[in-house]
């Protein structure tokens, strides 16, 4: 395993350290339990969006944290959901009275121990709504998961209700708008290489030199098929047409048009496929009003791509241009 | 070689495309020849700042254009310079009466062509003016450079003198800041892996299962030495030692600290160095008042970090903090 770090049992501390170092204006890091808070305070009465996961799917969440977006996130060890402690630990410090909305992704351990965070915040007298993200159109159950799978819609759930949370929307307001962007977003992504978790020290799976796994998990779990590898118009049409029969997406819909990097794409590649994509939107009279293009929601160093639509209305695109100011995601601040 | 692509000698034009499609509020694209502009005009008599390179290195130098940082940038092929006739295309597109500061990576190829357009401009009547970026400890010379290669600095040198041209300094004064940053910016860098040129389609060297090449360059040419995997402490002492004592850096000295990806590093990696690296140097009495983490300037889907010092001034660090607007880097406006 080459990887620059010292310990593997502490790479995420040791991570978290370098995060509070490099962004003190914006971020507080405590690492037992470990949480990342932002330094702005909640406004009193306003809600707080919280959030967390496993790690090595930086930004998620961590860098999703800042005035706009996530009040707090929770990072679990790599590719392992927070506990109940670290989610407690999060709201009660920056839970102002208006409730705290928890957004997480939809794998087994994660819902269990968000849940009974959930329940244990509600026994001390704080308001707690959850949504729970599962856009993953490749697979119905999975290794981790009863259901969908929550991956690229998570940056977008973020975001919209960060910013409605932002206007001071009621939680039960915030909860309709993250659970509306849920409904209305669809993604699959595909992998090129797989990656190696630190404290496994070998490669999540095996793919040969030519192999594509298509509907790739943000773990490593396994998707739909395994291809030859072909030209890049096939491969964004292979994402992108589950994503529009799933809906399903209709000639006449304006949507945000997430291209998300793996980790180990490259920009050139990755526009490439963004450019692609929005072809493939427009031949079928889907109109592409917001672009998202980047690394969010990652598995370590894997090589690959997901795509993501987002049925907008003019209250979704209001709350997506809406000012943000995290490490990941930041403009009109 | 397994990529996401059409065809390898379409790849920079057909992402280049994608990228307009993302980002019509900011960026307007040519393909023939290859110029990117911000959609924001310059101010008349301000200092247009252009720059360029070959493709590859992304986000540089297109993820730079924009409101308080490039005017335009002109993507060559892959790892090859742009032509004297992208670079005249660009400034003859941008410049507005207060002349042209043309960013340079000292490559050779770079030099030759940048040197012959600014010739060309002059012919015109276009006010030139030229900062060579060599930045780079690691080699005095290299296979495709004289004296010391350009690398991370380059995006510390854009961004501040893209601020001082924002808040209208003349092209003498615009000169004289992006040579100090210049002059006072130190980088090296080490690889983990090798990448994979689009026409070249093989990695560009061979590491062994657990070599690291330190001193690498962005074109993966060759560094200091090889050396087997060590614990991240001493991957980072290795980079900042020779970084420190070249300039020579000193105690009390405040500095910008930019820990960067070579492409296919995760943050949870690169945050980690950067905690190191800001350890380091408190351990010398150097005070880091400014960070940088994230893949700024790249080698294609290389896994690596290059780590930059820039010793800062009251003005320098005003200049970094003004606002900037591009797809990159974007605070304050």
């Amino acid at each position: 395993m080459k990887k620059i770090l010292n310990d593997p049992s502490t790479v995420v501390t040791d991570a978290l350290r370098g995060l509070a170092l490099a962004h003190p204006e914006l971020l507080r890091v405590s690492t037992d339990p470990a949480v990342v808070t932002r330094v702005e305070p909640t406004p009193p009465g306003a809600v707080a969006v919280v959030s967390g996961g496993g790690s090595g799917h930086e930004p998620l969440h961590s860098g999703f944290v800042g005035p706009g977006m996530l009040a707090a996130a929770c990072p679990g060890p790599v590719f392992t959901s927070p506990t109940p402690d670290q989610v407690v630990a999060a709201v009660r410090e920056v839970e102002a009275g208006g409730g705290a909305l928890l957004v997480v992704k939809n794998y087994t351990g994660d819902v269990l121990n968000f849940e009974t965070a959930a329940e244990l915040l509600e026994a001390e007298g704080v308001e707690v709504r959850t949504v729970v993200v599962d856009d993953d159109v490749a697979v119905t159950d999975s290794s981790f998961t009863a259901g969908r799978r929550g991956v690229g819609g998570t940056v977008l759930v973020e975001k919209i209700v960060g910013a409605a949370a932002a206007r001071g929307d009621s939680l039960d307001r915030c909860a309709e708008i993250a659970g509306r962007v849920n409904s209305q977003v669809r993604s699959m992504g595909l992998a090129l290489s797989p990656c190696v978790v630190p404290h496994v020290g070998r490669p999540s799976f095996e793919l040969g030199e030519d192999e594509i796994e298509i509907g790739i998990g943000i773990h490593g779990e396994p998707g739909r098929e395994r291809i030859p590898l072909e030209p890049a118009d096939g491969l964004v049409r292979r994402l992108l047409e589950p994503v529009l029969d799933d809906l399903p997406f209709a000639s006449g819909d304006e949507v945000l048009l997430f291209t998300n990097s793996m980790g180990g794409t490259p920009p050139l590649e990755l526009y490439l496929a963004h450019g692609i994509a929005e072809r493939l939107l427009a031949e079928r009279g889907i109109r592409v009003r917001r672009s998202l293009v980047g690394p969010y929601v990652t598995s370590l160093e894997m090589r690959g791509i997901s795509v993501s639509v987002l049925r907008l209305d003019d209250e979704l695109t209001a709350l997506w241009d809406a000012p943000v100011r995290t490490t990941a995601l930041n403009w009109g601040s």
